[in-house]
């Protein structure tokens, strides 16, 4: 298929992990199919590593590594540059680098992304470069693409999944067997779900990040990480988890994106949702996301959401897609920003909470209790009471309202005699007819 | 956000039925966002229809209805045409003017595409215009532009999906309320989910239609309806409903396209899938797709495949990208049909098969029914004997096995005399480890 006079298209690669290595495998097995479909060969000119010395997942000409990724991704020969090193910097200087020499970029890099997605943005058009990123969320499941393109014709009303794999297997182990949140991070470590330092997405970090670019491309607005609210699941006990059963629910770490109050609602916490719910037959470190839209009704996305193989293949598409454009002469969409609807800070956001009371087992304790949630405008949907000798163990459930109605509601009823202890505070999603 | 120099582009609509209307009003309504979003108004110049004075579901301008239609799609004014009529002609005729004359073209049929895909998508490339039709498969549901582009650097292995709302409708009720076919094909009417002629459906042949189409996009080859085996679900019974029960399984009618021999099988059948195979959960008339690649692993895609909303969505996706092409000055993916791999026959299939005999009830019955699998090479899985007096009732469950083999198993038991009757052979697919 490959003849001489076939165009070549030379690619940097940032990088040589556990992604950067599938890429360059999949790079190089599927050299004939990839050209047929970018209409070019695409060709790896350079790997940019911190050592080269260090064993690879897969073989790789030792001639390709180098350790100056600057000169790499400025080289003038280089195309596309591929980076799949994470992190804020040296990506950042490397790829505003790269853009500025007028060279398309692929990158699964969600946390710059989430920071300078603006500005990287900004450099591709001023350069005449590509940037594309469909890796950065939800690993190998198709999800940017569709909401940019397949949705471009829609209102997205919501964006609901779960994206992060590290917490669902952490959630999923504390379902299924009980076990508390330091043993089943402790197993996640094990099995290679976790990393050694897991604080980016216990901590809801990571979650985070991707809430910040699915609510940019979904609602044509600036998002960043800071305009996320983060909540991670490092408080989850195993008493929620039962709780939630008891209610036939389960609790996920859920990353939210809302249309609210002619805004933008973007936040990431753990919640119940019932069992029924399509989110919560997702397991293990799978990632689902679901897209509901004014005439498209619920889609879900379901898939991969790490891993090099699912990851590297969604770098790959974008690579096609680049090596395309570039053939043509011509980019792919721009961040579409024309919107600019404010961010609607947590306390506006609009929730459900489930809220578990110890409270002394004595006549007229319910009557405060709901007049605590009435002063706030919090409508109560269901109670539960159940005596257990001196004190009794209460749940109210409530309909939706604001966030800082919730709150308030809580610590009132944590200041109130009759109240022993708030033991938990679940925010509720999900549910039908929402 | 409309200004004078503003860019114009204007769109010619044929039909304005369940879809059309849909789309004429999300054209109206969200116009503003949808010129942002295209970069050029969006302005319906004409909706040509059968009968002018026939009341819409929507209000549309009187004088835009015309029933000229070979006059409107070639109309020196019109940027892109917008076919919803469906059916091999008056479309194809309309659609070869409209895209011999320039213009860019999105439709939504998918009985002229799984026809004449090859000779459309080559009149769009003559004259330079695009031809797009996302909302062919799946309505609402972002499948052909994931398959085509965010996998285009991976390598799809299969395609196995609910793609057609009127059969799941029906087999879902019959599951549910133990209805037979007449009562739950006469309810799924009722509701408006089948057609008063339901034949193109309920025979397997709308699916096969986009069986077609998505195997032409996930394997790079031109396949047609033609190509397609198509079984209905007409002849499915309560005791096979049952039978799947029994066994933890559902029938579904799937589309199946795979890789198989170093060809491709694309058929359409009913089979039964395990209840805990996230496609059994597929209720009412909403449509799923899992999609297996070598890299990225099992993607599926879930969303509400038909009505005229999120048809239209899809539609609306489409304009958006025509519109932004042409102000670009460029054209979309071609049809790519490099691989030209070979269309395995139905006979060379890989599947399992579920056999239900009734026998005559005495000693030594099994030996010579095993050995008819044996004969053909068939390996057998699973049996259950279950004894009711004279007769007994022998279910039989293969390993993976040809098509032909199987189907020769099935005609040599039917000819022995110990073999009362076949009662039941159905397909089985979507177990664990496939």
């Amino acid at each position: 298929m490959r003849t001489t006079d076939m165009r070549v298209l030379r690619v940097a690669l940032l990088g040589c992990g556990v992604v950067g290595s599938q890429v360059y495998r999949l790079l190089t097995e599927q050299s004939a199919d990839l050209c047929a479909r970018a209409g070019a060969t695409l060709e790896v000119v350079g790997v940019a590593v911190r050592d080269p010395a260090r064993p690879r997942l897969v073989q790789v000409d030792a001639g390709l590594f180098t350790t100056a990724a600057e000169a790499l991704v400025t080289r003038p020969d280089v195309d596309i540059v591929i980076e799949l090193i994470g992190g804020i910097e040296p990506a950042r200087t490397l790829l505003l680098a790269a853009l500025g020499a007028g060279k398309s970029v692929v990158t699964a890099n969600k946390e710059l992304l989430a920071a300078d997605r603006a500005e990287l943005h900004r450099a591709a058009r001023q350069h005449g470069g590509d940037l594309y990123y469909e890796a950065a969320v939800a690993g190998a499941i198709p999800l940017l693409r569709p909401l940019r393109e397949s949705l471009a014709g829609d209102e997205v009303r919501r964006v609901l999944g779960i994206v992060n794999g590290t917490t669902n297997f952490v959630l999923d182990q504390m379902d299924s067997s009980g076990a508390d949140f330091g043993e089943a991070l402790a197993r996640a470590k094990q099995l290679g779900y976790a990393e050694a330092d897991p604080t980016a997405d216990i901590e809801g970090h990571d979650a985070a990040a991707k809430a910040a670019i699915l609510a940019s491309i979904a609602f044509h607005t600036e998002v960043t990480t800071r305009d996320v609210y983060a909540e991670g699941i490092s408080a989850i006990t195993p008493a929620d988890i039962e709780n939630a059963r008891s209610l036939g629910s389960v609790v996920k770490l859920l990353a939210i994106c809302e249309r609210c109050n002619g805004g933008i609602s973007a936040r990431v916490h753990p919640a119940m949702i019932p069992r029924v719910h399509p989110l919560a037959a997702v397991r293990d470190a799978y990632n689902a996301v679901f897209v509901e839209a004014e005439a498209a009704g619920r889609l879900m996305f379901y898939g991969a959401g790490a891993g090099g193989q699912p990851t590297a293949s969604a770098v790959l598409g974008d690579i096609v897609a680049v090596a395309r454009n570039r053939l043509a002469g011509l980019r792919g969409p721009d961040a579409s920003t024309y919107a600019e609807l404010p961010l609607v800070p947590i306390g506006d956001a609009l929730t459900r909470y489930y809220v578990q009371l110890d409270v002394v087992d004595r006549p007229g304790v319910l009557a405060p209790v709901a007049d605590a949630f009435a002063q706030q405008g919090v409508s109560i949907k269901a109670v539960r009471q159940e005596g257990r000798g001196e004190d009794a163990n209460l749940v109210i459930i409530t309909h939706t309202a604001r966030e800082a109605a919730l709150a308030k509601t809580v610590a009132n009823l944590s200041a109130m005699p009759a109240v022993r202890a708030v033991d938990s505070v679940l925010r509720v999603e999900g549910e039908e007819g929402e």
